[in-house]
């Protein structure tokens, strides 16, 4: 883990990311156009790629498995495994990390996070996961749950219909693969901007990104963050925040947080990691 | 309506309101603290107050009506008057306006802020009120529709659980009492910050105040705007922003906007409508 750790300290927004990293927001076309998911498959390298498919945030992994094994295959992978971590001991198994190890894509399904991070966080099935993607050999996607795992901190749960208040967010640990980001999903979908503001209060050294349904937040090695899909992406940047009262009230009271930096981002939008910079690139993306 | 043109382009943001202003977010405390409504007849001359109540915006103007004139008069006021406007003819009749030229506090009530400004745009009754408020006779407070009227622009209704987009909000004209902000109300209560959003983007020369329940939004004369109550204010400022496809998307499009700058605000927060600067001045407001 020194090696990995390591890499946190160096560039902790971006690490030295060698494959591409895919947080989808939920509910991403499985049966139309599936330009994510397509999307996905190519960068994995088209009809050479061997996809893994990880269903552990499922409570029917098998189901879940099995539904992107066939979505992968018709959109034309050379190969999918399903890697069924159903307990941690699955997590150490040496067949799955070696049917890993030929992956050039990993993707991580929806269902619930918690259950997702219970079962990989120290592993050694999350330890090669991130060496694969850190190191250049897959491509990482992962959607709903399988996005919300993606920064080393992450949002477990929460509510709406509320002002940003410590309350309204249940933090958990994530799986850290890029580590200072807090990603939310089914962002607008489900009105999630007050709990990704509370979010980002309770840690002002992350870079809050809310990931919208059927709309994926493309982390490209480089550090640029390409907006793909029918929704947006919702960045909540708080490096200018010069007060917050987050120390000092009632963990339901109203937070007070100045001068968040907010941007709305669509369809071949970019925002860059280092620079923080924003802009658009059509040019960059097929079109919807 | 020279004299009142000119006041709009002087100082577009914060006309030179010599009484202050103070928008509700809706559903204010009427039984117990009261403390919202209590600083409306404070500040309006606390025993020596004359309260107007315009409940033209409900549907039941008679029972709204009774109901802030009981309310009033409990917390002390001197004398309560109905302003009845049942019709536009009501808001030319001189003996309206003769009632409401006494008045040291005018409250406008909740209901359709459509059916408010239906009723008095371009009346001499609303030419009245705004130069009562602007020249310094009488305070003026209005909670839910009451303060969604307050801009020259306004937000009729409009949706969440989407993305910023132009079909999230409609959009209608204000009162114009304060004109370059775009105030709306039950803010986080009812997820309204991404429609908000969406009426900035459609109207980048204002200034975006969201205003939760229990809450109010003081608008002193110095520009100064005071939050008090149980909520949040929440500033949406688009200065900084470079960039919207805002003209270029189809209405239902997922929107761009880089750079908006957010303020979430609690009880004794202070934003400063000539300054852009916030600041906790907790000596200014009762705690709560």
């Amino acid at each position: 883990m020194l090696q990995l750790e390591s890499l946190f300290a160096r560039n902790p927004v971006s690490p030295a990311l060698k494959c591409a990293v895919m947080a989808i927001g939920g509910a991403e076309d499985k049966v139309r156009g599936r330009q994510i998911l397509t999307a996905f498959v190519q960068r994995s390298g088209g009809s050479d790629a061997v996809i893994g498919v990880i269903p552990s945030a499922s409570r029917e992994p098998d189901a879940m498995g099995r539904l992107y094994h066939d979505i992968f295959m018709e959109i034309g992978a050379k190969d999918v495994e399903i890697l069924l971590v159903a307990d941690r001991s699955d997590a150490e198994s040496a067949e799955i990390l070696a049917k890993m190890a030929r992956c050039s894509g990993l993707f991580m399904s929806g269902g619930d996070q918690l259950r997702l991070s219970a079962l990989l966080d120290e592993t050694p099935l999350l330890e090669q996961l991130r060496t694969q993607v850190w190191q250049g050999q897959s491509v990482l996607a992962g959607t709903s749950a399988g996005a919300a795992v993606m920064g080393h901190v992450m949002i477990a749960s929460g509510g709406s219909n509320e002002p940003p208040n410590r309350s309204l967010v249940d933090m958990a640990t994530g799986l850290g693969i890029i580590p200072d980001v807090i990603v939310d999903q089914h962002f607008h979908n489900r009105n999630r901007l007050a709990r990704l503001i509370s979010a980002i209060s309770a840690h002002p050294d992350k870079l809050g990104i809310g990931i919208d349904e059927d709309t994926c937040a493309l982390f490209e090695p480089d550090g640029t963050v390409r907006v793909m899909g029918k929704g947006a992406v919702t960045i909540v940047d708080p490096r200018d925040v010069n007060y917050t009262n987050f120390s000092q009230v009632e963990v339901t009271s109203p937070l007070s947080i100045y001068n968040l930096r907010v941007h709305i981002l669509s369809h071949a939008d970019c925002y860059n990691l280092n620079t923080h910079q924003v802009q658009h690139q059509s040019s960059s993306l097929p079109s919807l």
